[in-house]
């Protein structure tokens, strides 16, 4: 199965694509970075990510997505616009008939790292491990896009059948 | 000019449409709101969002686009989901060629009621009475997405010309 993995942000939107399923070593495909524009407004910017992230999935075009869930209490002056970014992520994934899966922080680093709080630093160490590669990716950014789809491939999309379930009850009361 | 005016949300999202210019008395064309399943994932939502918003865009074809803007201290616990409606909306307006404005909470409110701090229920009084309805639109969202058109009715675009000559004099940093 091949995965994209998302680290949403609007200056820098991070881009991972990789080879796996449960209980395999993941394969490195292609990872990067989608910028926009400082210099456009909000919106041109959310087109401009669009744009660059649908040239991601025509050119790997991946079996699933997963996308970094933004909380609020994270960097505050800078999260909406992220939210904004995993919107239209989500938006991009879904309109190519694909399941986005969120993955928590948590979630993403205990995937890769076995701890739940690892830093930023351990977990470019722990992606450069897993796929074999000879350096981190960098900017940082790609380097979380990766964790994200290594994440999404061990856990087989666990998280997802869980929110399923729990939209599902909920929509049954 | 017709104005589009929307109050992100997911479960609901309100959409208001005038017709309107600076100093003249705004005209209701249309007012609902975009309903998303609480049984779909995320990704299934934003995208029912977008193909609602679409509906909109096509019956009425506005000029421009006008958006409450989201603050992460607001309604903490569903405030990630109105923020990435808020992306989705603007993108919308984006991939229609649209200027798309954000207004703040204080500035919809200060247009339309003279005060930055008015509640709810005076904006849908003064909405009511300045597109001279014979009731307050509902629910409290399509009230809310009429308040911001004609905020952008009245104020001309003035929030977007600061914020792109804020973001020019970013660039050129």
């Amino acid at each position: 199965m091949r995965i994209i993995g998302i680290d949403p942000g609007l200056t820098r939107c991070g881009v991972g694509v990789v080879d796996g399923s449960v209980g395999r070593p993941p394969q490195l495909v292609a990872v990067g970075v989608v910028r926009t524009a400082v210099t456009l407004d909000l919106a041109q910017r959310l087109l401009a990510l669009e744009e660059g992230l649908l040239a991601w999935f025509d050119d790997y075009r991946p079996d699933a997505v997963a996308i970094e869930r933004v909380f609020s209490q994270h960097n505050k002056s800078s999260v909406m616009d992220t939210a904004q970014a995993a919107g239209v992520a989500a938006l991009t994934g879904a309109r190519r008939g694909l399941t986005v899966t969120f993955h928590t922080p948590s979630e993403v680093k205990a995937a890769v790292t076995g701890s739940g709080s690892a830093d930023k630093a351990q977990v470019a160490q722990m992606v450069t491990r897993i796929l074999k590669l000879t350096e981190a990716p960098r900017p940082a950014d790609a380097a979380d896009a990766l964790a994200v789809a290594v994440c999404h491939a061990w856990r087989g999309g666990a998280t997802n059948r869980y929110a399923a379930a729990v939209a599902a009850a909920r929509g049954s009361r």
